[in-house]
């Protein structure tokens, strides 16, 4: 039996996703109360690694309890036991069964991240840790003309921070929109892939095109220098967002 | 010199407004902030007692600087000294100089207060702390006509917790608005003063209408009765939100 749940999580508590020794992860959690409910270990595969701090609104992980000794339990009865026993900044929207051939991660076709900046002068407590405190005026149409040339299958190498083992460095992005609501401009990303630090990264260089350190005209080059030296900074883990998977209906 | 300072706060990590023993709250946290700049003590006296856990989006409160001997601050420099250095979940939006007579409590013509309900079955982790999670569908149509009820200059004791040493108990109501935001419920409530949690009765009192334990038509006779056994629960503070404070000009 394998399930699929989609999860929200508010990521500030937990260092990301996947298990680690000594930390609290959000695979760790869901790991331990599946165990609890079914009685035997559960395998819990998720779709991306989220960085800690990092939220989702929408995360993908599959649930298959080992072995063949373990209740059968409906989805609709597992999306309540789940939900009971997860703590306050963890739920489950929705849980459905999937064929055992499913894997939540190498069957993504594609991924949508939501990044948030507050650029206001004054912070807003009410922001804190949900959103990156820039605090200086962002030029929202600068942003958007520089974010057209980041769609497009590239090799996005500038934008990958080390401590990856991945080699191909090449995916396409689908869509990058920028939207203002009130002091909170929110950028978001959809590909079939990102490499590690990615949409921050690109978040960074869309920040200092708005502050005029990066010409909107430099993009390209960035991109095709393939040299991280030349993209702008990693922003904070607390804007970001995994917002939407998208698998083979 | 008197300062009136507009002040933000998630109230969640403190006991409310008001300096308590081994406690830590808002006014205190202010108190030592305020010594800190001027190198004296500061008399802060804030406009309202808010409850432990309870928000303020826009809460005013005078900061004196006892003495003479304290240099003279100009007014956009006092904020910057202030936000630099408060925790995060406390912020100062703006600060102006008031007259000596002023009294940011006795001198307060009307406050306006907000209440967050997440009416949904499946729990939103960052709503968590931020609104008070109902869980069940709230029937705003069948809300909105018992809240008329409550406008007007009522004695209002059926609404107010014990432990108020409070003689006088007529209040008014200027206006109680209900509307929906996808899952949330706001409902706000604007009146001369309020009695201890009346804001907190009163909602609790229209959820049991939704719910239809209490009729629309058993409101009026609930005001008249001056009998807290007759209203609904104090609903929990993580709801409630100091929105606005209204000063002669």
């Amino acid at each position: 039996m394998k399930y699929l749940l989609c999860l929200s999580y508010d990521g500030t508590a937990y260092h990301g996703w996947q298990v680690q020794n000594n930390c609290v992860t959000v695979q760790g959690v869901i790991t331990d109360i599946a165990k609890k409910i079914f009685g035997v270990t559960c395998m819990i595969t998720g779709c991306s690694r989220t960085d800690s701090g990092v939220h989702a609104v929408n995360y993908m992980a599959t649930l298959e309890p080992c072995g063949n000794e373990y209740p059968h339990i409906p989805s609709n009865k597992l999306l309540l036991a789940l939900n009971s026993n997860l703590p306050d900044d963890i739920a489950v929207n929705d849980v459905k069964t999937v064929s055992d051939s499913f894997h939540a991660r190498y069957d993504v076709k594609s991924k949508e991240y939501l990044y948030r900046i507050y650029d206001h002068s004054i912070k807003d407590p009410f922001e804190h840790g949900r959103s990156y405190a820039y605090c200086r005026p962002l030029d929202v149409e600068k942003m958007k003309e520089a974010a057209k040339y980041f769609v497009g299958t590239h090799d996005f190498s500038s934008f990958m921070s080390s401590g990856s083992d991945i080699t191909d460095t090449v995916r396409t992005v689908y869509s990058v929109s920028i939207e203002r609501k009130n002091r909170i401009v929110e950028i978001r990303i959809r590909g079939n892939g990102f490499l590690y630090n990615m949409v921050r990264i690109i978040v960074g260089t869309l920040i200092e095109v708005s502050k005029g350190a990066i010409e909107i005209e430099d993009i390209p080059g960035i991109i095709e220098s393939c040299n991280r030296s030349n993209s702008g900074m990693t922003v904070p883990a607390c804007g970001l967002y995994l917002e939407n998977v998208d698998y083979d209906k």
